[in-house]
């Protein structure tokens, strides 16, 4: 394992330290946490919060996309592992401005068992909570720490679009309620090129021959459902907007947003030109999205790889959320 | 060689195709090259141009930087290769405005060299045009395609200077007296961990063992000067801030700004532990910089690695450029 780090066990208070320092204007350390809360309080005032978080291993999120129009604080956990309860109430806590908070859970089991334990400690405190679990991953059903499918890069357009919502004034109960319309609506899959290396472990999560890539892989290594030849950048494509195509059913009178997302070693050469052929596959069908974003933005540490992420936008008001002004390190 | 391309022939005109068509909000492509313009032609009026690029491999750099406050043109040549006289030609015509068109070159013969053409071509047509060509990076004197030092990811913060001071609407003249004045307070180095892979030539530029690190590579892969077993990312700083100390003299009462640069397949994960320990090393000197950017902003392709620039802000304005809003794709 060569990584520019001091030592595996401190990785995640050293990267914190370094983020909140680097960018002070956006982020605070809440006390005694590894979490984090928005430095510009007048943008929270009167607001429903929106926390995210999760293992940490995919920068920029969560904490990236902290900010005015996003997300109110984010919790880090360690690499690859869920943060604790009372990390994530201390995250509640800070972000509440009386008008409740509403998290944003990826469909990990410790996630889901721990941000749920941490709404139960803030109900005590008379905050409302209300969470959403975003399971977009439409590669495989249930998974190495999953029920049903794993949340993925597409909880990135979930973070904008109830961050957006909140920062327009809406309720607690508006923003739960549209992230249940939204969620069904965004698909993601991803394809693996080489697997991450957790500092504590020091090797790779699986190994794949020279040429060989994993298709449906998640995001902490966790298997996906194909092995094979490397092929084309289109041939990924195909193989990838099919099955999104058979969750979705991709229509031309209908409009979409697209994420292109690098999983932390894959340089944004090769996103463009697969994102070319994600935009050449599309306009095969008349489609031509409104909305694209191509960039690193959940990530798996140092894993090659690729995720596409189709958002059917249902709604008008979906893609003024996505639209929406934002100040972050990252979106 | 395990890549998201199609060809390796194509991937530079796959990726501008991938990014215009992406990112249409923001960039057009100027017909018959492979260089781009902002597609915000309002942006533009009556402002001095401002033009940069070189070989493709370093995205975000350049296109990523084009936008209202930074570059009004990029030119994307082939990999690692300097684009045409014509091109860069191409590119000054489509971003003049009648108030002439300023240069950020890069230090490497060939783009000096078909920069310098273009210059002649435009001033051909009355168009005036000045440059400034950036040497940022303090590891190495001359290189194998540079006379005197390499010019490196500096050059993203001198893209946001003199864009700002554009579009505050200085002069040509002005502009090309800023530039001069900024680039000796610009002190760049790098260390690679792996090297980059160009896709026409299949396999990486170097080889450095499992174990091993370079000092002062370049971004295409041009010899550092020193290669041992990788170290904890503070002594990585402390070697690196020594030589940059040695060059810029760095002061308590001085301000200065960091930007930690990510090589392409260097995770953010390990980028906020390396500005940690950057921003320790400078809080024992009592520096504390008034700006840090922490993130992927002038790659090698897939190299791993990291590079440190520090800018000494010799005046005020300089930091308010730096802050200047701007509406790009990647600052």
């Amino acid at each position: 394992m060569k990584k520019i780090i001091n030592n595996p066990s401190n990785v995640v208070s050293e990267m914190v330290s370094g983020l909140v320092r680097s960018y002070p204007q956006y982020l605070e350390q809440i006390p005694g946490t590894e979490a984090v809360v928005r430095s510009n309080k007048a943008s929270m005032t009167g607001k429903v919060g929106i926390v995210s978080g999760g293992g940490s291993g995919h920068e920029p999120s969560h904490a990236g996309f902290v900010g005015q129009g996003m997300l109110t604080a984010a919790v880090c956990g360690q690499v690859f592992t869920s943060p604790t309860p009372n990390q994530v109430y201390e995250a509640i806590k800070a972000a509440n401005q009386g008008q409740g908070v509403f998290l944003v859970i990826k469909n990990y089991s410790g996630d889901v068992m721990n941000f749920d334990m941490a709404k139960d400690m803030a109900e005590m405190d008379d905050i409302p909570v209300k969470s959403i679990i975003v399971d977009d991953d439409i590669a495989v059903e249930n998974s190495l720490y999953t029920q049903g499918k794993r949340g993925v890069a597409g909880t990135v357009l979930m973070h904008k679009i109830v961050g957006a919502a909140a920062d327009q004034g809406a309720s607690l109960e508006e923003i739960a309620a549209l992230a249940e319309k939204v969620l069904p609506h965004i698909n993601t899959i991803g394809v693996a090129l080489k697997a991450a290396t957790v500092p504590e472990v020091g090797k790779p999560g699986f190994e794949l021959a020279d040429d060989e890539i994993e298709y449906g892989v998640g995001i902490h290594s966790e298997p996906g459902y194909r092995r094979e030849t490397i092929k084309p950048s289109k041939d990924l494509v195909a193989e990838m907007l099919a099955k999104i195509d058979a969750s979705l059913n991709l229509k031309s009178d209908k409009k979409y947003a697209v994420l292109v997302n690098g999983m932390g070693a894959t340089p944004l050469m090769e996103q463009y030109i697969f994102s070319n052929d994600v935009l050449n596959w599309l306009e095969n069908k008349n489609i031509v999205p409104v909305f694209t974003k191509v960039g690193n933005y959940m990530t798996s540490i140092d894993m090659a790889g690729i995720s596409l992420t189709v958002f059917e936008l249902a709604e008008t008001k979906w893609l003024d959320y996505l639209n929406y002004e934002v100040d972050t390190i990252a979106w």
